[in-house]
């Protein structure tokens, strides 16, 4: 407490990341990062901007970072997706809290799902953002219908955080329809293992806003590059509020970056491909063991075993090594939320977990 | 204007960042950046990181950027500034954006000064900031005693931009102890090209915000690095904002390039003073020209000449591939703002000069 704070300070409740250890060789299955690196062009891509360092790290970035966009735009021509319909930030949490502001603050209530990106809500506390959750139903599944009230805009993962619940293209739509009068964010952080992306939807309905992220399929979360698609409209209001906030939200080595990882389609589909697959055994070793294990579309999986408590599992597996997500939170505190590694990593956590419930 | 808009949308009149021209071989005098390259331990410190992209790059940077954080404290020490005292972000335009939102927004309206960073009334306008400005005196200077009015805080650059005018630590004493109930920002963007910076005032004033970025003399304007220092009640709510806007500013090669360029004072030093030695000549020519010129304590100066208009004279330049930065605003529309560029860059502008005023 201070009277040099702003009001709003006192009232914020900041979002708590999963913890980046200090320490090296641990198991680290709690950020959901990707187990692979990135594309190796990432890294010569990065280089090359590097060896002209002289010339440029002294001057400011493109402000537009324009080549970026346009390489989202590329990557996405099927779709139709063409440039002005596409916003970049540093990363797609900066991103989400630029639509909190310029699309979500209505004077209706907006609406998100009761389990969610914990960071939802504190956005809305940032930005003076009125709330309603909407529970899942006893599946953790998103049920359209409990939408159907007035709001001022709905945002949701898809796949959904923490659960990896996965909302088929046509509800996307339905809901689209049901509330053309309000925006639609659909957070598509893990769309890319093994989900439908909403960007076919993006030239037919004005208030869609896809959000992404390089983070998590692209293995760059320690790069933070994230982008928006939606028609030109909506993204003049992001690129309205960046232009109040900073100029230059991206440096000149992730651009760099974020363009090589975009255009290497190949080794994208490769190791998410892998990660699928590491996913499919992870369940049925889980399932081996008496989990209880939700479909999922994502790289994590949630899970709960009937008779033990989830906050021992994690305390116990930590002391292996090993660290998993557990949210203290209401409907799913007996659940853990395992990050999907590599088949060697999947192996140690099955270890781990028969010795602590042999 | 759409329907899909928060209220503040339509409001807003974003900032316009000095042009970043496509076209190459332009002598580039108008957005401040250093004429020198990064240390070389920059682009080694880069290169470290990126040799190790397998662990690194896939994974989240410390959301907290300690290093940089301890980095900043240590090159401070004299000052007895800490760790605990240092906040880092995505450039200083974001730390600035922070702290409007975090410090500035008070019930009665801050002051600045009104001929100063034009940023600062879009940081009013995106986070609802009450604002009112102070006149510079005739020979563009803040006078302390005009700042005597109940506010909600006070914010100038020092040196003033795009002015270069100075103001001494004294007054800076003199204004902090006339306003202990508000706080004072002191943007010191400029302050290692002869100026005297204000960190020296931390210590013995809660009410002190000093912001700094590394894109000025620390030739880094494309990492995108800037932070602020002062008590840790301050930068305790700095955090706040952050941690509900974006848990990871700051990416694995900027924390990385930006401990690298604070480490190593001798070649900051000889770049800077380089700097300076090129100002003082560069003076002299354009008074030789006819122009009256303000002191500078800056990588710019800020230059009238009698006889000629001032955007005139810009579009002559930008003809002969010189670009320098013309505002066209109330009491400066008649100045140029030229940034300091080698002495061969400056060697080319007084030429074309005197060639136009021929």
């Amino acid at each position: 407490m201070s009277r040099y704070w702003s009001s709003l300070v006192h009232r914020l409740t900041p979002y708590i990341p999963g913890e980046q250890p200090k320490l090296s060789g641990l198991v680290k299955l709690n950020t959901n990062e990707n187990p692979y690196p990135p594309s190796p062009r990432v890294v010569a891509a990065i280089d090359a901007e590097l060896r002209n360092a002289g010339e440029l790290l002294r001057l400011y970035p493109d402000p537009a970072a324009e080549r970026l966009r346009e390489a989202v735009a590329t990557r996405f021509a099927d779709f139709g997706i063409t440039r002005e319909q596409v916003f970049v930030g540093n990363g797609s949490d900066e991103v989400l809290a630029h639509a909190f502001m310029a699309l979500l603050r209505h004077e209706l209530p907006i609406l998100f799902p009761d389990i969610s990106y914990s960071f939802y809500p504190v956005y809305c506390g940032l930005h003076d953002v009125a709330y309603a959750t909407v529970p899942l139903d006893e599946n953790f599944a998103i049920r359209i219908d409990d939408y159907a009230v007035p709001n001022g805009g709905i945002i949701f993962p898809n796949p959904n955080a923490p659960t990896g619940c996965l909302l088929p293209l046509s509800a996307i739509e339905r809901l689209l329809l049901m509330h053309r009068q309000s925006v639609v964010v659909v957070d598509e952080a893990y769309v890319d293992f093994g989900g439908e992306s909403a960007l076919a939807l993006v030239k037919e309905h004005p208030n869609l806003l896809v959000v992404r992220t390089l983070s998590k399929a692209h293995s760059l979360a320690g790069l933070r590059v994230g982008y928006a698609v939606g028609q030109s409209e909506l993204v003049e209001a992001l690129e309205r509020v960046k232009n109040s906030f900073n100029s230059y939200p991206l440096d000149r080595l992730a651009i760099a970056g974020a363009v090589a990882a975009i255009g290497d389609q190949a080794y994208f589909d490769g190791t998410r491909h892998a990660v699928m697959r590491s996913r499919a055994a992870l369940c049925d070793a889980l399932r081996g063991l008496g989990f209880e294990v939700l479909p999922s579309f994502a790289n994590f999986v949630f899970a709960r075993h009937g008779q033990r408590d989830a906050d021992a599992l994690a305390a116990a597996l930590r002391l292996r090594g090993i660290i998993v997500r557990h949210f203290k939170l209401p409907r799913i505190d007996q659940h853990l939320r395992i990050t999907i590694g590599t088949d060697a990593q999947c192996g140690l956590l099955i270890d781990a977990l028969r010795e602590i419930l042999a």
